[in-house]
């Protein structure tokens, strides 16, 4: 029992133990970082294995933290899957960098709450500096703002309650059940849209119904022409269309729906525009992708998350608006214990959605730009663009496999495609064999229903000989 | 400019430069925690200052991150308002311990998005542990079973999706828009009841006028008589009643509504019952307490948040729900790229909620737990209800001072009264003076229309002295 839990000795944690013990964690995170490599990317437990060696019961006396750390090593390591891995290439390849865990270690230790300005001044004020800074990367206009939210789950439901109420029927107030007079409220995404839109849907009270998934093209991109005829329909119909959400860097393929497109229907129909640009917009950094964001700038929300391909630790995810204004008529509530003297210029975080407290996320994003620059940060993904091509070509030259999507980005769809083998049945069996292995992480997905593995480049730490290294194992296991 | 960044230079920080850093940070934290008493609670900056010291643009090149983080102490800890100073007294008092800190040194390295139980068993299986363990410490029944979300505000709306698609009306699929036959569907809470339930109501789509404010009594409890009648005259009227929210420690006063009596009235209607105790759930470990939580045993869903009460860094809310199975019927969506080969019993977090990904956040409370144990959390949250009770003594026994609500737990609310002087100008001059001057924070809310000082207990590091000091300021300042 740890003495400084003895009823005689509140407070926290002796000072000196918090220097011996978190020096540990640093150097046992290093150690991490550089054994990394050597570890299974997939954990190799069964599942249940973790909870079945812990105690039923929390300790009732206070433990040395010590054990705890061994814990650590012992039963939690092995339990971890390696997201940070370079060959983790599964989803959307994902890393943080050194300079990310540090901005977490500042704020877990700050812990402020960022609900008012005065609450959080440091908070308030550096998320607009760093979100200013990231939209000048991006080459988005001035008159985007942005706001910082966990997941883009959650920057989209914002988006399209900001839509849902600008549409004028004064859902905020009123709702919408018990309203006859009511008209179906309509959202519109391609057949290759996110699943967080469909529980955007769900959770905004608008139903999977309302949400028409428009066809794409043989590249799985969204067909301009469909989207027309299907909001012109619905409003034949006497529905009303809210919200358009067009995707650059789809999940499945990493296509890119036709924006400029699509900003010219949403502006005929005064819809919202909402560009869901979550995993690709961090490319939007390098200027030979700028084609790709062409419409962004028409866009009344943006949402990107620096946590999947800007080496910043999950979670943190940005909303641009054209005005947040239209955030703060959907959601800003002042109960008598938020209200404050602050003059009325400031900015207070909890009017522009549904969390009141938020964690100073913007610390991280600020280390890890001012710690690679922008020139580092264009490398670095220019670098994982340049390997994700070279697979490809790699794929295109080879008799056993073909490509199945364009490579726009980072990630390669593609399959082993020897003849006379059910090669969907191969495919998953190659996937799950490798995943098992623990040697790399590939995961999958349904192009024009044929099974499709899915590589991504995006770690920090990956390297062209980690491609080479997944290629070798592909071969060796069609 | 940092030579890693050259072009020729990718990958992450050099591993050495991890280290020295890393340990500068652990001690410039330990020497923070040390020194935090003798800086102002509230940050001191005007607004706009930390903004107008930054540079309008990104830099180009990567900068050394010793400069970084001379900024950190030259620019960012300026504008911190200091929650974990055990003068921080307004809203609630919250703090995090040193483990809550390693907690997130971890979870950052780690970086694990828990979307499926394959990509972070770790998460998934220590979440099911620890909240387990947090249950057996809140004395709630075994048919319990949680999963954390960021924040209240967020825990919450999960918990009314989950009832509104209980109560049989398939928003899920058909949504609320464009159905003439949808009835209107309310939901119940206090006068006193949070922001974040008005703001669920929006969110969902329920709209503000579909949430019913129940009157209270004079000590500022919801009166069940008055629920009844509520619900009565809605079903009357042909409406849905879908969840009544009473909460154990409001924000307000940190009043206690009556649990007991209102989840009869739910079970004579067949109405889910979420109980709000975000706050004061925390006290629930103390045995003495338990008394106040009767009837949370028979609620649907329970929000608690370890971060507000229990020494662990933001965020961490905690929902347990009665049968997790129907929050999974309101939201689980399981898109092709994201279906496994796992075991069927297998449990994927993003099953439970709109966010796909999550942090993994079992860690901090594990170590807060482990390290503490129940006994240490116990002493420590009796304590600060005994310096509360002191606090209210003093107040009590002064002349010009009176309590203004009972203190069920560690929060006071109180006001200076000596006479012939407009007491509410007098108090709100009070409480700005105070917290301008930085030696302490007090927030206020209204109770039957009168302006109320609060003072809340809850820092990991606030002793009998620090009360002694806010009074002591506080009589000084009348």
């Amino acid at each position: 029992m740890n003495e400084k839990n003895s009823p005689s000795a509140l407070g926290d944690m002796p000072k000196e133990d918090f220097r011996r013990f978190g020096h540990a964690i640093v150097d046992r995170i290093a150690d991490y970082f550089e054994e990394m490599e050597n570890l299974p990317v997939l954990s190799q437990i069964e599942p249940g294995s973790l909870r079945g060696a812990l105690p039923d019961s929390p300790p009732e006396a206070g433990e040395d933290f010590g054990d705890v750390l061994s814990d650590v090593d012992q039963l939690i390591l092995p339990a971890v899957t390696h997201w940070n891995h370079p060959n983790f290439h599964g989803l959307f390849s994902t890393s943080t960098s050194s300079v990310g865990v540090f901005g977490e270690m500042f704020a877990a230790a700050f812990d402020m709450k960022a609900m008012l300005w005065r609450t959080a001044p440091a908070s308030t004020e550096l998320e607009d500096v760093v979100l200013d800074w990231l939209r000048q990367m991006m080459g988005l206009p001035d008159h985007f703002e942005g706001i910082i939210y966990d997941t883009a789950s959650v920057s989209t439901m914002h988006a399209i309650a900001a839509a849902r109420e600008r549409a004028g029927l004064n859902v905020r107030e009123l709702g919408m059940s018990g309203r006859e007079d009511l008209p179906l409220m309509c959202v519109y995404a391609s057949e290759h849209v996110h699943s967080s839109i469909d529980k955007a849907c769900i959770t905004l009270g608008l139903g999977t119904r309302s949400l028409r998934k428009i066809a794409v093209n043989d590249r799985f991109e969204m067909i301009p022409e469909a989207l027309s005829a299907a909001i012109e329909e619905d409003i034949e119909a006497g529905y009303v269309p809210i919200c358009v959400i067009p995707t650059i860097g789809t999940t499945s393929s990493s296509s890119v729906d036709p924006v400029d497109a699509i900003a010219d229907i949403c502006e005929k129909h005064g819809i919202w525009l909402h560009v869901d640009t979550a995993y690709a917009g961090s490319a939007a950094i390098l200027p030979e992708m700028h084609h790709y964001f062409k419409g962004c700038e028409r866009a009344d929300s943006i949402v990107t998350n620096p946590h999947k391909w800007l080496f910043t630790p999950f979670d943190l995810s940005v909303l641009y608006c054209r005005d947040l204004g239209d955030l703060k008529q959907a959601f800003s509530i002042v109960p008598e214990y938020l209200k404050t003297n602050d003059e009325s210029g400031v900015k207070n975080g909890m009017d522009y959605g549904i969390q009141l407290g938020r964690r100073f996320r913007a610390l991280k994003l600020w280390f890890v730009i001012r710690y690679f620059g922008r020139e580092g940060l264009i490398d670095r993904i220019r670098d994982h663009c340049r390997l994700a091509r070279l697979f490809a070509s790699w794929v295109e030259d080879s008799p056993n496999f073909e490509l199945l999507a364009p490579v726009p980005f980072a990630l390669v769809c593609f399959r082993a495609c020897p003849s006379g083998v059910d090669l969907d049945a191969l495919n998953e069996r190659i996937m799950n064999e490798i995943n098992a292995s623990g040697d790399a992480y590939l995961s999958h997905t349904k192009l024009n229903g044929i099974f499709t593995l899915r590589l991504s480049v995006g770690s920090i730490r990956v390297e062209e000989r980690h491609l080479r290294k997944i290629w070798d194992i592909l071969n060796n296991r069609i």
